[in-house]
């Protein structure tokens, strides 16, 4: 009993961090993007690839969470965006105040979208909150197409789902249709995009989505 | 102080059981290997192929874990071994005491090795001992060649490292020579293996370790 009340005391407190990361956010006219996926789907480069094509458009934040290194926040500000490095020193998840001890760090105004890019994770990541407006999950073909129907709770609550990497479908054996139909039935209201960040294929149509979901907050 | 007094003791719960798990596998010769990756990184895929390169040769057993689903039990049970699926039910890491409950539902006898696949998580997975003699951890050169410095707990206690899906080397950007000076640099003593399960390409030299540490239990 001890232990659940506990566990309950730190996901509330988290929650309500997150609710107030949420409306300072909102009162800054930036949008959040909370990226989730396993480790080397391809989260940092498809930030890489979205400043670079949208430099001038849009000013991009960007958070990355590791937990060690600060390999990811070197690799984005190169890419043009004011960045941060989390470490969570071996902890599997982002949550709220690690978040908003971030955005005590940065200079946000004249931001539009933040990207907090969660640590390489397709568990734990998902049942945390942490202040975001829209939560995407990156799949790479790589990583098999029974991924959505195995990991379905990081996919339940996705705004957008980006299946990454598909410059390599042909090498792979990935069914997009049987991503598509789990997809549908666990969460058909997501977007879903297809591309590769390495080739460029498939970026027009991300970038029109991240320019939407920034000129409406 | 609550909070770690709760963590302390099931943490040593569960290392209790995972001595116990040890010593009756240890009676009955049988060797453990504990197997760690991320999603879709190849667990199954090379599970399957060391069983049928193997038949006739080593009897396996398998333990299979995922968040919901059996895919993975029905998989390696068609493939010619003796199957058993844990499901986590969302949680992020095997622990000893499901180890033990699904030890008690399998026949045993007969069995010189024993895969326990973990649920797909680089993170969660590498701070519970699940009973098991050796720890491998799986990359795919899909996922990057920066994640042995990022995911370098994983990489501290593995007896081996199997570097997989290298049919796909040529199309990635992933340079074996960094992978190798991480390791050695984290874990020396690690057995590294370069393999394709989809091609054959390097299984043979990992089906040779697979044959001596169960011979040599």
């Amino acid at each position: 009993m001890v232990k659940v009340k506990i566990m309950k005391a730190i996901s509330e407190r988290n929650d309500e961090v997150a609710r107030e990361i949420r409306e300072n956010l909102k009162n800054l006219k930036i949008t959040s993007i909370n990226l989730i996926s396993s480790p080397g789907s391809g989260k940092t480069t498809l930030i890489e690839r979205t400043i670079s094509l949208m430099k001038g458009k849009i000013n991009f934040g960007v958070i990355t969470g590791d937990l060690f290194t600060p390999l990811d926040a070197e690799r984005v500000e190169k890419a043009g965006a004011i960045a941060f490095q989390l470490n969570t020193e071996g902890s599997c998840h982002l949550t709220a105040p690690m978040v908003k001890s971030a955005l005590n760090e940065i200079q946000l105004s004249g931001i539009n979208l933040l990207f907090i890019e969660n640590v390489g994770n397709l568990v734990c990541p998902s049942v945390w909150d942490i202040g975001e407006n829209y939560r995407v999950v990156i799949l790479s073909v790589t990583e098999g197409s029974d991924k959505v129907e195995k990991y379905k709770t990081a996919f339940y609550g996705a705004g957008a789902v980006v299946i990454s990497k598909i410059d390599l479908l042909e090498h792979c054996d990935f069914s997009l249709e049987k991503v598509k139909a789990d997809l549908s039935a666990i969460n058909p209201r997501a977007s879903v995009f297809f591309l590769s960040a390495k080739t460029g294929q498939g970026m027009d149509s991300w970038c029109g989505y991240i320019e939407r979901i920034a000129c409406a907050s």
